[in-house]
């Protein structure tokens, strides 16, 4: 990349949506621009959970108004993450694909360990360098995420689903500060808390940080009243308990620094921070700079280069979690990839990476059950933890490991989607051609593509020396008829 | 269990129906009887993999006759057990349904694998006791199963799609027998059986067995013409092909020992049965007296005795297979246990196993994921391989799973269920009891059962020592209100 590159990340969180801007620099990113808007999606959540037609307007308006200023970025350096509420949003789908048309970027809907490494990102890259051992807490509107981490490596990420807007609403729903009201609010986020403790114990950690939202928050009106600047101490919630509970509601509270936009969510969000505090054993907390939206910057960086994509070593991760033949994997990726380099156009780098992941994954569900392994391997793929990964991206790769056996025309396929097909016709034929597990003879093996039409050719010989191989590569060929592509056998 | 105890297995294959009855004496069972009727399920599944009405209606009629000579033995003493056919039925549910209540018993679709397993215990108790290596194959209608095993223990199996029916239709649908005809259905067959020759090699057993079906049809035809009774060599299996492609039509093949019902499926049985032998390496194979069938009684018997249950170690199998936190999973199998034995009834101890191992496995979909891992947790016992299980009974372990945690009006259960509702309460319970994945301190905690209504005591005191727990039984309480089941919480 480009000095001087423009990055862009938009954050839409429950409480409010973000637009961070920076340059790359020397290996760094410089802010250039940075806009928030309170949009508070996460109080247009429905008991169905879904979100209200308003609340989704609110967020258009939102990213109409980021949109005019991402003009002209390109595809690669822009990324849009969305969190808890969309996360939990039945009707997601109904907002995200007017917002992707909206943004002109797609929006990735992350999963909570992936925004908490995101976040840890964000917060480990705005820090000075150190070897101290980090926990990083960040209390977002309706979820808190809790990392440890060592330098630019989160080492445990967890997603709780508990926050400022979902507490304020559940338990301050009438603005009311009492006693009683932050006991069981603080209650309930402990118990919430209360399964992380095996792993987020005091001695695991030597310096506390908070990151964003509530906790900036918290640390800004701290400041305003004389409190040592980005420093939250246990001393200092209790003086701002005690300050809220004199008020009596939201509506009387009067503290310097206190933003008319986080007014009426500060009850929900001081009981969870109350709550981390005590359970988690923190004394004191310092105010971090970096956040999820600094995170997604760099994490554009590291997608730039194969050798720093994340991904590629969440992949071999999910491969041992799942006690993938390694050999046989790398084998089908390996021939999956010679063909796709034989059709595949110009600039298809990137495509050329995802069907090597899907090639490594495609038995991924064999650890459930041999017996429709495929779809097993979808599951697991649209429902895991996959660090670097967005979930529109998981689910693609999932696709692809649904699709690379059985018949073709009981898939319901995008067959528009030529890059798609292309990757799909590709890691079939490998499979095919691997169906023995040992390395396939790929002598004068070629795959040219004519428009919607594959051509597999080999040598002459080659089909009478791999009967079984032409075999099912004859029945592939059937199984295309049924699409609105073709694969044309010309085995010598 | 009785010296002269009589059990049955029902066998509904793709081509019969068997029912065996057998007599339990000193650890042995001793044939009784044994009726088989060509129902040929198999060839009644159309393009959609829907079972005909008509294939349907046959095998209500012979489970009727089947019925008649089944009743009065007790409900665990029978076993009946489906495979491919209703396993691919995509209507199967409306088979099953009927077919329980006119059979009287519950029918258990099983898995290949599981299949396969019950098929080398009836295989290996009815072979002298040897310390031999075995290769077990069961051409079956629709479903062909490998098996390596020593004693009788199955250590590798497998489970492949095709079958006497199955390729007789696909490669012989008009009944001729030409030499391309046989080539074709002997390639496509060793196309399926190339993926398992890594495990299934020629130097991994000693002696080969045939159970069943078209193995037993091949030996009886041999045996007649005769080749050394029981045994089947290569040099045989050409004489009978040669037999085959002069006859050059199914109807005009003349064999002693070939009988009418063998007659349409004999083509596609041979052609599968010859791939066997040449992918595999075989040399000759002794035709075996045990099947399926005989391996399901064998299965009544070790579920007698939790001990030898041999669910119990397939439990932990799946425990260490997906990772799971075993001290927390026995932490809450010992507190669901404890409470459910306060409450259940006598002769509960069948259902105290399940809970016990849906308590051990509730946390097994976090190998997935951590978020919605209940809902993985199901997703994995609906689909896995589970020796010992069959199909209905990992469902209801799914549903606990499923259902352990969450709002509990979400759910479509069967409320009218006392058993499952029991199970499912104690569960819930021992899971908010251990939240903090401790040991929970039980001294003085009760549940009562008084109709539809659970009443947890606690002894004065507890609930102050730990507010959370009381915090997480009262979420609980509230969740039940809206089932037609009451919690009652007396927290002292």
């Amino acid at each position: 990349m480009q000095d001087g590159t423009l990055l862009a990340a938009v954050d839409l969180g429950s409480n409010s949506f973000r637009l961070e801007i920076g340059r790359f620099e020397h290996g760094h990113i410089q802010r250039v621009e940075y806009l928030k808007e309170t949009v508070r999606q996460g109080g247009g959540l429905d008991e169905e959970r879904n979100l209200s037609l308003d609340a989704m307007q609110r967020g258009w308006d939102c990213l109409a108004r980021f949109a005019e200023r991402l003009a002209g970025f390109e595809r690669t350096h822009v990324r849009a993450v969305a969190t808890q509420t969309l996360r939990e949003a039945h009707n997601r789908e109904v907002f995200i694909e007017r917002g992707n048309a909206i943004l002109g970027y797609p929006i990735d809907v992350v999963s909570g360990p992936e925004e908490a490494r995101l976040i840890y990102q964000g917060v480990s890259r705005l820090l000075p360098q150190s070897d101290e051992r980090r926990l990083v807490v960040d209390i977002g509107g309706r979820s808190t995420e809790l990392i440890l981490g060592q330098r630019y490596q989160a080492q445990a990420v967890t997603s709780l689903r508990m926050g400022s807007v979902a507490w304020s609403t559940r338990y301050f729903a009438d603005g009311n500060f009492t006693a009683a009201a932050f006991e069981a609010a603080e209650t309930a986020a402990k118990a919430m808390l209360d399964e992380t403790l095996q792993v987020f114990q005091p001695d695991a950690w030597d310096v506390a940080y908070g990151s964003s939202g509530t906790i900036g928050a918290v640390g800004e009106i701290l400041a305003m009243a004389g409190h040592p600047p980005g420093d939250i101490t246990r001393e200092a919630l209790d003086w701002l308990l005690a300050k809220l509970l004199r008020a009596g509601h939201a509506s009387r509270v009067r503290l310097d620094g206190l933003k008319e936009d986080r007014r009426p969510v500060i009850g929900g969000g001081l009981s969870v921070l109350r709550a981390v505090f005590s359970l988690l054993g923190i004394e004191r907390m310092q105010v971090a700079q970096g956040a999820l939206r600094q995170g997604a910057l760099y994490d554009l960086l590291s997608r730039e280069w194969p050798e720093t994509d994340l991904r590629t070593s969440t992949v071999a991760g999910l491969m041992q979690r799942f006690a993938v033949d390694t050999p046989h994997a790398q084998r089908v990726a390996q021939v999956a990839g010679t063909l796709f380099g034989q059709v595949a156009t110009k600039d298809s780098e990137r495509a050329a990476r995802k069907l090597d992941w899907a090639a490594r994954l495609h038995e991924i569900g064999c650890r459930i059950a041999h017996s429709g392994y495929h779809r097993h391997g979808a599951y697991i793929l649209d429902n895991t933890d996959a660090a670097g990964f967005a979930q529109p991206e998981l689910h693609h790769l999932g696709l692809l490991v649904r699709a690379h056996r059985g018949k073709l025309r009981k898939l319901e396929l995008d067959w528009s989607d030529a890059q798609f097909t292309l990757q799909l016709a590709c890691l079939r034929l490998a499979v095919a051609l691997c169906h023995a597990r040992r390395d396939p003879d790929m002598d004068g093996i070629r795959l040219e593509r004519k428009g919607a039409r594959f051509v597999l050719r080999s040598r002459t010989g080659w089909a009478a020396l791999y009967p079984q191989s032409a075999h099912l590569l004859r029945e592939e060929a059937q199984d295309w008829l049924r699409t609105p592509w073709e694969l044309v056998l010309e085995l010598g």
